[in-house]
């Protein structure tokens, strides 16, 4: 029996899976954020190795066994791409299997040892293969794609001040933007104001100032408003629909410039959706599609087959040269 | 002898002038930031402390004087505008009486302790009167307002997350967006890029992640990267020219909204302009003109007559019926 993990390491949890030779999921652990750009390397580490153990420990409890052999680990993790990361992670990896569980016999190897970025977890688990693109619309929001030739192109991603266009933070930034504009006059009348006033229990719009910028509003918690310029753009609201209208255009935009890049013309590719946008605002799915397909008629859009982490775990066994043999 | 303190507590640095009567300014001095809503209560005590004690005591030295009264004290503050704000400030004044030099003799009365905001002391010194508008571009931008009856109306100065359109920081932001977007496929190419890379002394532009996010920059920071896109667009950059030029009709639009809310149509009507960005930029303040004019024929565009703590110090004046009589 050959055992590998796969983790996946994200702005708000980490997960980690026990996987088998054949790609079966034998357990899950749950972990906090580890972004450690963000958090911090140790706190980063501590959410890793709790997600490790925890999916561990349920494996063998569940089997009744006392040990088991781990073989290849895979992990994606945000803004790992550059050689200073790898490094970083690296180091922290082996503090981790320094201060793991007596439990674990670790027999990684150099191949079986997989450190990517949150991106190309998300490619692989999403479409269970390697070729393709994945669109991820989250609080942020970034466009990877890779070819069959391993040539990879990266739109986007840049983070909620440089970039993320389409993201739930640009949903959500847009609508405080324009309800602030709408009550200097600036912009035409829009019922995104009394929404957010409801929403946010304030006396006045301009005490949106206080929200985020006094209390102190993490990028997440900004984002997580984009449900409000949803609820408002159901209701009719012109402008609130122009700002989600605008947010698919920009991942239709991106997607195209992806695809181009790394694709023949009539070459059908795989698109994965990935993110809480494409879930929780009304229709932003099927219209994505339809306005990819309108630009990019050969574009075949797939709801994610598996889990990131599950990418992490499938590229780690691919190292020990099991299933699916050729990602 | 009338001695009154004008204030004015910035984001970078606080002055206090010390006047007369007659609005002669005697002296001056200078201290740190006292923007109290980002760096806390006790540093803005100290700066404002600080400043009134450099201010006092260079007028008592050069005059071989041992005391002074004070009988008025007008201060400006970004953000003072709510009743909250208002009593802060009340206390923080209290705080700083209490504890100021012994040779100031403090005579104030409720009519001469006038505390606005950076808005109305940057419109009474940049126009020497009350009536007319003052756009402030620097860091952050704002247009503020007031006519005759008193009534007031303000666009803008939402800060660097929900607006500050044609600020400093607004051009910088917007050419690195352009560089990334340029650097994706997502926008044509751009002279931003290697003018960024080399003023930032980086290897790739991805990095920019690294100093816009990982070195923590601040928005100031941020906003001095303005004078790159103009240096690009000095050099003929379309797109940096077209960043700025959209800054300019920002503020055009913005100041044309104060205007009809606030003016009959036909008044001549006084706008101050001021801050880092029209005196900076390349023609930005020429341009500002000429772009305003064609749309608001009788704008009378002035530089400023004298600085915002001016402004602070004629309005504790005004409050003690002294010059100007009527503001």
């Amino acid at each position: 029996m050959v055992y590998v993990l796969g983790i996946d390491g994200g702005g708000t949890k980490t997960v980690c899976l026990l996987m088998d030779e054949s790609g079966n999921v034998l357990s899950r652990g749950n972990g906090g954020a580890s972004n450690y750009q963000t958090i911090g390397i140790d706190a980063a580490q501590i959410a890793i190795k709790t997600a490790i153990d925890k999916a561990i420990s349920s494996f063998l409890d569940d089997k009744n066994y006392n040990k088991i052999s781990i073989q290849g680990l895979g992990i994606g993790l945000a803004g790992v791409g550059r050689e200073e990361d790898f490094n970083v992670i690296q180091n922290l990896l082996e503090q981790v299997i320094k201060t793991s569980k007596a439990s674990i016999n670790w027999e990684l190897e150099p191949n079986s040892t997989v450190i990517k970025s949150d991106s190309v977890i998300a490619l692989v688990g999403g479409l269970g293969h390697s070729v393709g693109i994945v669109v991820i619309a989250g609080t942020g929001s970034q466009i990877f794609g890779q070819n069959s030739q391993g040539q990879t192109k990266r739109v986007g991603g840049w983070g909620y001040l440089l970039g993320d266009e389409g993201s739930g933070y640009f949903i959500a930034i847009s609508g405080l933007k324009a309800a602030l504009k709408s009550h200097d006059g600036r912009l035409g009348s829009t019922e995104l104001i009394p929404a957010f006033k409801q929403h946010l229990n304030l006396d006045n719009i301009e005490s949106l100032i206080e929200v985020v910028y006094r209390r102190g509003w993490t990028v997440p918690q900004i984002a997580s408003l984009a449900k409000i310029v949803d609820k408002v753009a159901r209701n009719g609201d012109e402008i609130a629909n122009k700002i989600i209208n605008t947010a698919i255009e920009e991942l239709v935009f991106a997607t195209k410039i992806v695809i181009e890049s790394l694709f023949e013309p009539n070459e059908t590719v795989e698109i994965v959706t990935i993110g809480g946008v494409f879930q929780g605002i009304n229709n932003f799915h099927s219209k994505y599609i339809q306005s990819l397909k309108a630009v990019v008629p050969n574009a075949n859009v797939i709801l994610p087959r598996y889990e990131p982490a599950y990418g992490a775990g499938i590229l780690a066994l691919n190292g020990l040269g099991y299933f699916p043999k050729n990602l």
